[in-house]
């Protein structure tokens, strides 16, 4: 497999030295919003985005324990053990045997239960941080481990997903979790329109409400356009990646928790949109476009569906962002 | 979609020009044997063989008629409509308005039912032939097509995993049949080590006995591993192609089938062998591995085993064929 690392942000394992006494100072990151499942690659597959991204300010202490500042208006925890952030740093300090601690101020601009990653970005933002502060001891991989530590309190279930992406940028491949294997794909510079309609999906309804069974021939039909969608990005084929964005098995079932998804799916891909579907669990949806016009103009499409069904939404005109979690100063 | 052009082989189809009056002479072509599914990759993958290779010796002939010559000793039929290269030339016929016709001799080395693409190699094979000698006027996608009616003769099903690779060489992905939609895959230097153990396992049997239904988590882990094999193919990343060779839906229950499977499968991996399993539907095993060396020590292993059961066998130590059904003359 080839090493996961990029610019600097990773060590190998190899050379772990908790010298801690030399080290010290603050960091300020910015972590990004993720679109995970990308429609036919349930579970395998995430995309970072450019926008929306969260800031958080990370200073080690020398105290093991972790100190929670909320800048944004969302009321979430502060208790560390219940802080997406906070688990992930409490992993960090317990793996550096309890001698140093950090404090955290996150200001944070993905809305929680989005669908856009927004555990995720406190997780993977927190560890990259982190692992900034330690003088980079953790290799990629490493990291991921501990960043899936605040998705597990997010959603109960470690996945990488989100954080593969938001760590490494582009698309990640995540072959496996156990044990994990994380693959780097290469990204074409794509355009991306999201909507976010306010309503709540829970994500652990969302994966309650999957079928346990499937028939072989959806599920051949969905390995067949996973496979176009990995070549796609790969070759950088947009017309393939548009072409492989079904998905027979997830999206029937969940799509029915999103009002206007088929509305708002069919009238993007007439406004020239290549493809796309749910954004993780939901309720987000996103959108593929090979330029800014038309990403721009499945935004308009995607306001006049909510606007007619009277449900309040944000969205975005963004693009694949390559650079993952970046160090700010 | 990137069009499925190589070597002069194929034309666009847009320039279909039926000139049959220039046309005529005859042309002998090579014809692999394939490798379908490739572990996880059922129904959607195939890859082409140096080794075996059917040839065929095909004549333009003014009469709208197939007149078939078996130079081998495997007694398949030689009425037209009874032979899988007879079905695909009766088809061609018929395309260009009975116009013309075809006398065929056909040597074949791939032993019918072995699992190696025997009946893709004929169809392909013929359908190449005649496409040569028609001035190309087909693409390959419409050469596929006529390919196709070969496998529905041979195993009920229009299938393209074999034909595919077949005609193209290398390693093919085939997202969809309704559309088709054949993607060349890039594909490493790699040795293969077949072993044909010498049992009937008809086709028809071997789908029958797949489970209509299966679980959703095991579809997860089976398309991660087809995006992992896809990807280790794309990149040239053969360890990520060995962790990738790994089925948890077909192989579990196909192998019970072919007698020795799983201590093959074992012994030829401990051997260092990549990784591998069921070709086709069966009763042939393929192996990948890194050099020749390895092959070697692989196909040692699979003949200890057969010799210890008592099962007579055919073994094969090869190279992907990057080139396809090869016009030799």
């Amino acid at each position: 497999m080839e090493p996961i690392k990029e610019k600097g942000k990773f060590t190998n394992s190899e050379t772990k030295v908790p010298h801690t006494g030399d080290l010290g100072g603050s960091v300020k990151v910015h972590s990004p919003g993720t679109v995970a499942n990308l429609v036919c690659g349930f579970d395998i597959l995430g995309m970072a985005l450019k926008e929306p991204y969260d800031i958080m300010e990370l200073t080690l202490i020398d105290e093991p324990k972790v100190i929670i500042h909320n800048k944004d208006n969302f009321n979430l925890p502060t208790e560390p053990e219940k802080n997406v952030a906070g688990v992930v740093l409490l992993s960090i300090i317990e793996s550096m045997d309890n001698k140093i601690g950090f404090e955290i101020i996150i200001d944070k601009h993905i809305k929680p239960g989005s669908g856009i990653g927004s555990s995720a970005a406190s997780a993977a933002g927190a560890a990259v941080a982190a692992n900034h502060l330690l003088g980079n001891i953790f290799s990629s991989d490493e990291v991921a481990q501990f960043a899936m530590n605040g998705e597990k309190l997010a959603s109960g279930v470690k996945h990488a997903d989100n954080i593969a992406p938001c760590i490494l940028g582009g698309v990640s491949l995540i072959r496996s979790i156990h044990p994990l294997d994380i693959i780097p794909l290469s990204s074409p510079d794509l355009f991306v329109t999201i909507v976010h309609p306010q309503i709540e999906v829970r994500t652990s309804d969302a994966r309650q409400i999957l079928r346990q069974q499937v028939l072989l021939k959806d599920a051949i039909k969905q390995w067949g356009n996973i496979a176009g969608l990995v070549t796609g990005f790969l070759k950088n084929d947009v017309d393939l990646i548009g072409r492989s964005l079904e998905d027979v098995i997830i999206e029937p079932v969940r799509s029915i928790l999103i009002p206007g998804f088929d509305e708002v799916k069919n009238k993007c891909k007439e406004a020239g949109a290549l493809g796309g579907g749910i954004s993780g669990s939901g309720p987000s949806m996103f959108m593929l476009s090979k330029d800014k016009k038309t990403a721009e103009a499945v935004e308009t499409v995607m306001k006049e569906v909510y606007e007619r069904i009277g449900i309040d939404y944000n969205t975005y005109v963004t693009t694949i962002n390559k650079k993952g979690v970046e160090i700010m100063s």
